[in-house]
């Protein structure tokens, strides 16, 4: 295999025991595992969770629904506030599958209420204090007036209550993340003994929550995604080890700057994306895993300082590794792995 | 045309403009215009400015090279460090088209002496003070050094030096990009006498600085990309005024959140990229600029405050506007144009 641009390598051994402990953690408190594949988008680690026992998932959008169905998925949760304008395209997926949609409003429901050809999957999007879209959780009697609007219409078929406590990623620390944890399934909880009805299935879905809770207690599905790779953002979290991490991506060096301790990496924010993350009182956008394929020692630490369209800067704080030259190889841990998976969907290789 | 996901939409009209003006100083000033076409990656773009006599372009990869090769670009400069690994596709190139190349170092220089298969232009990228990559301007010696490697080697020809101010981005205003276009346009100049070579061509880019300056003695050629479309950083950079933002991305609605000013869009970091701007005390990733395919008023504006994968949330600071629903499209402009057109290339339409 050589390389010589910008490529997403995937350690598939690495992603594997990401998945096979997932999956053991949903079996030992048995919950319906519907793992989110929007973090991948990418058939061949979709056949490792099926190898794996999982025959149901989450997406983000019709679109992954389709590229997901297309490749025998035929059980999918698009966890996304249903987009009214694809109705058409909705109506056809949800002929070939069993397909769970979201809704968060009475208008949404009305209009599926009226458009809809087939009995389709319903769940209520949750806000359990991501404040990021859903209903509270505590205004009941909007939920209420939802689930009414719902049952008013035979196709529309109310599966459960589903949550994303996306407000994990601001947490200082795994306690912080355990207390979110705690906190949105008691919301949760409480809002379904509120609703009495018994039948709801509470979902909910994050990777810090669901990679560091052992606690699932009234918890029917989880839907988390990113732990298939991982990345900085969960290592600094505390969700997973730095060798949990199974996506690198590997660029080019393109030239040295050693008066200031920098190389020019062939690999910019239309490969890795600019979301940026703040350690200490720098922001980086990823750091060096590996140079040539050889992980790199203590000494050799390099992190990926600026990025413009398809440059990339990695500043070396204690110089420049010897023998490093322009035509070598660079893996980097990304920020955000969904985000450079997404980008370099049509430059991805398993190892 | 019925919008029903993210989508750039790009002003025909405005982008000719753009064009038209950018042009008339490229003449005004006896400039070769070379403009860069990483932003649009385009090739119904790249028709408009064939029409308007523009026949030499810049890129940012061999990949992108090769795509306007195969739409008759004849003539294009590949504006970013040789990466010697790709010197298997260069060397196909170079054959179909008058190429040139950038180098920055003897190393790489070295490298394409041996490989390159027939004569092909290199141009040496100079430091004028970004400090992204490139030799420092007054780093004379090392400069005259990869002179030296090129000018041994007969199938290397030396056309000229080439830099990018990008520092223009970080200007407080405009009088200091006007200083830095200055300092950088002097730093060339003092090189090119000290090299003692008067047809070395001297090749500025950024657009900052050319939709600015109005003085290029001693400068040959301008490479700016960005114009064609501009966007909000340019805006707030003063390099454009905002009706000269020529793109905007088609976002639906979702869902609303009236209770704190708040809607959901479909358009999330997929389709914008997650490159944000600093204004006054917060980061934005984007602002309204139409709704329903209506010019906002001024007390209807809004700007997207946050983004993730998929999800982008808008904030209305005077409350949402009146008669807003759900499936409504909301039309946005960029922050960095050039991130957006590149991730929704498959989703652009001219209007």
């Amino acid at each position: 295999m050589q390389i010589i641009k910008p490529t997403l390598l995937v350690d598939k051994a690495q992603c594997q025991a990401n998945i096979i402990k997932l999956k053991a953690k949903a079996d030992k408190h048995n919950l319906t595992f519907r793992p989110h594949f929007k973090t991948h988008q990418n058939n061949e680690i979709a056949e490792i969770f099926r190898k794996h026992g999982i025959d149901k998932c989450t997406v983000s959008s019709v679109e992954m629904a389709e590229y997901f169905a297309d490749y025998d998925w035929e059980d999918i949760t698009i966890a996304f506030p249903v987009n009214i304008l694809e109705i058409v395209s909705i109506n056809k997926l949800n002929e070939r599958i069993n397909l769970n949609l979201l809704v968060e409003s009475k208008e949404t429901v009305k209009f599926l209420a009226e458009k809809i050809n087939s009995p389709v999957g319903i769940f209520i999007k949750i806000d359990t204090g991501y404040h990021r879209t859903g209903i509270w959780a505590e205004n009941v009697s909007m939920i209420e007036e939802v689930v009414e609007a719902i049952d008013s219409c035979e196709k529309l078929q109310l599966e459960g209550l589903l949550t994303h406590a996306g407000h994990s990623y601001h947490a200082n620390n795994p306690a912080e993340i355990i207390n979110i944890h705690k906190k949105s399934i008691l919301l949760l909880k409480q809002l379904k003994a509120r609703l009495n009805n018994d039948k709801l299935i509470l979902s909910i879905g994050d990777t810090p929550t669901c990679s560091l809770a052992d606690s699932f207690v009234g918890i029917d599905e989880i839907r988390c995604g990113n732990f298939v790779y991982y990345d900085l953002t969960q290592f600094y979290l505390g969700a997973c080890r730095r060798e949990e991490i199974s996506v690198k991506i590997a660029c080019p060096i393109v030239a040295m700057h050693s008066e200031r301790e920098e190389v020019t990496i062939y690999g910019g924010g239309v490969h890795l994306s600019k979301e940026g993350l703040q350690i200490d009182d720098k922001v980086i956008f990823g750091e060096v895993a590996e140079i040539s394929g050889k992980t790199i020692t203590k000494d050799q630490y390099g992190y990926l300082q600026s990025l413009s369209q398809e440059h990339g800067i990695i500043k070396f704080p204690k110089g420049l590794p010897d023998a490093l030259k322009i035509g070598d190889i660079i893996s980097i841990f990304p920020v955000h792995s969904c985000m450079s998976a997404n980008l370099l969907k049509d430059s991805t290789i398993l190892i």
